[in-house]
This record gives structure tokens, sequence and C-alpha cells, in this order.
């Protein structure tokens, strides 16, 4: 199996992406890792981890990188050899099975959109984003790589979400959640209405509609959304997350008591910081795309790229995309692409 | 001034909602509250708190209340004689100038939607909630009253929003932020896109897009977005503040010097939470109706109603419609209402 690594993805590449690579060489025996970035600059810190001339690296030149500021389309107009479009395009001819970048993602959603394409009969690919709950975690599906949806994608951003789910929580039937407000009352808007509608005749474990506070409180093992209120979903969690530790912070440095009864319980605090971790998740999957993908944070550290690396793989060994026509065949028309709307 | 309060609302009526009006009334000497609910309960709990015969008190018999569980189209259907309903008529005949309750939401909007209708040139009345951020507090419009709107919609959610919050931050120009996704790269969705346009021509200090993390941060007054979205920014946040408040509890009891030294600072963890309550904010008001009208969180303590009271007096003292009005006038076409679209 072969494995195309973005080194120049994210804010600390390649360094931090080459000892992610190490640590994760000696899990994948079956596995050669095409590392796609600068020569120059990968191969300083190939030799820095002791990696020069490992047999399961090769080499892929990429003279440009597609910044974590810059505009999406860069990947695909101003830089065309940037690390993303050339392990997009390894991708798409097949010379590597999966690709995982901690980069730019929306450049990697452009990227495949264009280069790649989905797998025949998906509309549009989907951001997979792992969140926490109390029960422990949840998949948000799309969580943000399309602001607009129909009832088409949503359908099969549940279908896509359920199997992916099957893999990451071992679980043999996800409950799958449709993302709406007001409960039973309101029923959510148009979108989310018909949508409802098809999702109870897909052969999922659908629990009807989720209201996004509930979601934290466990019992649903996928939500489905557009990318558009996915994502704000998302960011308005994490953005309410770094509030609260910055009124942690004011409230225990009010006084000097204060500020060394916190300091004796640190590891604490380094507790509650890593219930919201997302290193071990190991990425988030574009799923829907004719090949693995794997997009990590864009300030991924060793660990986080390293649980990329393992998902990628295990995603090819569990034949995610295998599975994923399965079920659209299962399905029929009610998950198939509209043969009339414009790709 | 006339109030009407809906003395059955929220989920410790009447007793929290009297007790938090006998602690208004000194506050509002130019005020008489109509106080709408079940005359024999309303009246043990004045008696209770020493209001009966107060001359700034009138009763107004409602046999009926629409539960907090219950279909919002209760309110206009199976209990046409619940207190919202009551309270809605009163604001429609001009009995009163405001109304105040602490309890159903959708069945508020829904009571008043047709009942009280909407100020002249208003398509739909929107929710405002007061969220939290760093740097204070920022407005969220529609926070869930409307699941369906259109760009006009948004424009009005916009002037409105910065007409309250110049009451509400009592600052001349507020800061008005429409939430999308993706930054400067992706520029939001279709509905986003169209409204980003229009609201770039309006006589308001608009700011431009703004991400669901980075309202958070402060740096925004108001934060304009659909219904639908709306509520899931909201409900996401409360979602998330609510898990971190269990993993927090879990992380202070795993041991018993954890336990004892958690003991110990237990004013700080006071301070915490305080930071994200929402009694002193005086709930939510739903901007539109023609006729001032505040909701409150449904577990609305009486401090929560206080402060309810207090600005639904304000907002009339402060004449909100009139300055929407007066907006409205000169936004010209690009804030009026469709007339070919339906009611």
């Amino acid at each position: 199996m072969k494995i195309a690594v973005d080194a120049m993805g994210g804010d600390f590449a390649p360094g931090v992406v080459i000892e992610g690579l190490a640590d994760a060489i000696p899990d994948h025996p079956d596995c050669t890792f095409v590392l796609v970035g600068h020569e120059e600059k990968v191969s300083f810190y190939l030799d820095k981890y002791g990696l020069t001339g490992n047999p399961a690296i090769e080499l892929f030149h990429a003279p440009t990188v597609c910044e974590m500021g810059e505009l999406s389309t860069t990947a695909l107009r101003g830089k065309k050899d940037c690390s993303i479009t050339a392990c997009a395009r390894l991708l798409k001819e097949k010379a590597v099975a999966a690709m995982v970048t901690p980069g730019h993602t929306g450049a990697t959603v452009a990227a495949t959109k264009v280069l790649v394409r989905n797998l025949p009969g998906i509309d549009r690919a989907a951001l997979a984003a792992s969140m926490p709950s109390q029960a422990g975690r949840f998949l948000l599906v799309d969580a943000g790589a399309n602001p607009d949806s129909d009832s088409l994608n949503l359908v099969q951003f549940a279908l896509m979400g359920s199997i992916y789910a099957q893999y990451l929580f071992q679980v043999e039937k996800p409950r799958v959640g449709l993302l709406s407000v007001g409960g039973e009352d309101v029923k959510g808007n148009e979108l989310t209405k018909e949508t409802f509608k098809l999702l109870e005749k897909l052969p999922i474990n659908f629990i009807g509609n989720i209201e996004a506070d509930a979601a934290f409180e466990g019992g649903v093992d996928v939500v489905v959304a557009d990318g558009f209120v996915g994502n704000v979903f998302l960011k308005s969690a994490e953005g309410l997350a770094r509030l609260t530790m910055v009124w942690l912070k004011r409230v225990l440095k009010k006084n000097v008591f204060r500020f060394m009864w916190a300091m004796l319980a640190q590891n604490a605090f380094r507790e509650l910081k890593a219930y919201g971790a997302s290193d071990v998740i190991g990425g988030a999957p574009l799923l829907g795309v004719n090949g693995i993908c794997i997009i990590g944070h864009g300030s991924s550290n060793p660990l986080a790229v390293k649980n990329a690396i393992r998902v990628a793989a295990e995603c090819v060994r569990f034949d995610l995309n295998g599975k994923i026509l399965a079920a659209l065949d299962e399905c029929g028309d009610i998950a198939r692409k509209r043969h009339e709307k414009q790709a």
C-alpha cells in the first residue's frame, strides 16, 4: 500500500510531519510512504530523524506550498505545483491509495474535487469531523467542505458518515441524527424537512432530528448537516471552548492564592484540555473522494500526524470506498446523483 | 406605561415570576403591570410576596398554560386562552406597551406573529440573543424565530439588531457582522453572499463576514444569521459549555485530594459560571413585533424576571419600535418588504 504524505502541510512543516512519519513507519510494515514536498527541506529533516535511505519512504518533489492564509484556488491556479496538488495527482493516478495532509483544508477540497473527482454516484465530498460528547465522540458530516448542499447531498453524507462511523467507532449500526432546530416542534427548515423524509428510507440507523446542544450529551454517532451549518456548529463549539479557557485563566490569576492553587492543579487542567484534544483522533477524512483523503489540523503535532497516517492506512484496509459504493448500490434511486445536475 | 407579565411562563411559575415582579416594581414608578395568569394561583403568590392590593398591579385571568414541552401551535389552537396568547392580545389591542414572558419561546413567536403582527414593513420578527465574548457580550440575530429566511429578512435583522444594540450596549455605531464560513476564501453560501452585497449598502456599521469562532473573541456587537444557523450557533455554544462543566466535575472528583482542593476554590468556579450566566441580561427581545416583546429563559429565576421587566420598560422608553420604523424609512427599497410575498 502506498500513501502520499504532504510534508509541507500545516504550521510546522516539514519537521513535525516527518517526525510524525518517523513514529508511524514501524506500525505499518505493509506501507510505502510517498513524501511530497520541497526536496531540499524534506531531505534535511529526513536526515535529522534518521530516515535517509529508509526503504519505506519515496520522495516526490513539489517546489511550492499552498500556505495556510492563501486562497483555496491557489492550489489550482497560482501554485499548480504545490504539495497538496501533487498529492491529489498521485491519488488520481492511483499511484497511491491514500493521501494525508496536515494543511490547508480548502485547498485540499478544491484540489481533490477538480483532480481526483468523487466516487461514481457521489455528488459532493464531505468533511467528517470528530467532536467530543459526554459519552465519548461523534462525527459531524459535513463539517465544512460544501457551503451549499441539497437534500441528496445530505442523504449521501448520512450514508458515508454511517459507514465511516462503523470503522471509527467499531459499531455495527451507528446512530445517525439530522442536525435541526426546535425539536419536535419546529422540525427544522425546508432542507432538513425534505431530507428527514429521505433519511427515514435509508438502510441506516436514523434516530431522527437532533439539536446542537443535545449532540454533546451523547446518544448519537453521526450528526448530518450541510457544510455551512456544520461549520458554524463546529466553530461555535471551538470558539466557546477557547473563551472558557480565557475565563478560566482570568478567574485563576485573580489573586496570588488562586494562582498558587492553580499551579498545584496543573495536571487537572491538562486533563480538562485533553478531553477536547484532537491529536489522537487522526485528522478528518474527506468522504466521497475517489481515493482516501485525510486532512489534519493546520497545527498538527507529530502525534496527530502519526494518527492521521494510521487512519489513512486503516481506511484503505477497511475498504471504506468499496463499502460506500456498495451502500450506494443498495440504496438505489434515493441516494443517486441526478444526472441532469451540473458537476 | 403598562406592561403585561406572563405569570405562568417558565419552569417555576408563578412564584418565581411574581417574586421577580415584586423586586422590579420599586424601580419603575411609571409602570403598571398587568399580571396574566390563573387568578387563584396568582393571588396566592401575590399574597405571599405582600403584593395584594398593590396599585401597580392589575390582574388578568388566563385559565390555561402553554407548558414548556407542548407544541408552539398550542397557544393558537388547543389553548387559545393560555397566558401567552392573552399577553399577545393585550399587546395587539395596545392595552399594554410591552409583554414579558419567561416561557415558551416557540409559542410566543407563534402568538405574536398571528395576533400582534409585525411593524409595518417588517417581514419577519427575529429573536435577539445575548452571547458572551472575550470583550463582553454580543447580540445574535436571528437566534431561532425563523428556520427559513431570505436576504431581505437578514437585512432587516441587521437593521433591527443594530438599533437594539445601540440601546443594549450604549454605543452609537454597533459593529455588525454577517455570520459566515471560510473567511475571505469561501465567502459563505448563496444566501450570505447575496446578503453581504445588500448589507454593504445599509446605513449601519457593517464590518463584513465573521466566522463563528471569531465572534467569541470580541470585535463585533451584532452577528446576523438566519434563524436555523443562528439557533445552531447558540445551541452548539450552550452544549459545549455544559459539556465543559461535566468534564470539569469529572476532573475535580477524580480523587479525594482534588475534591478537597476544588471545595476550597468554589467561589472561583462560581465566577467562571457567572461569565456565561444570563440572569443579568434580561431576556431576549423579539425584534420587529408591533409591540415590545421580551422572552426570558424557561428556567428564569427572580433576578432574570426582574431584568426582563427592566429591559421591556427601557425598550419602551428608548422607543425601540419608533427607531426601527425610522430606520426602515431611511433605508428605502433595500430593506423593504416585497408586497408580492405572501405573509
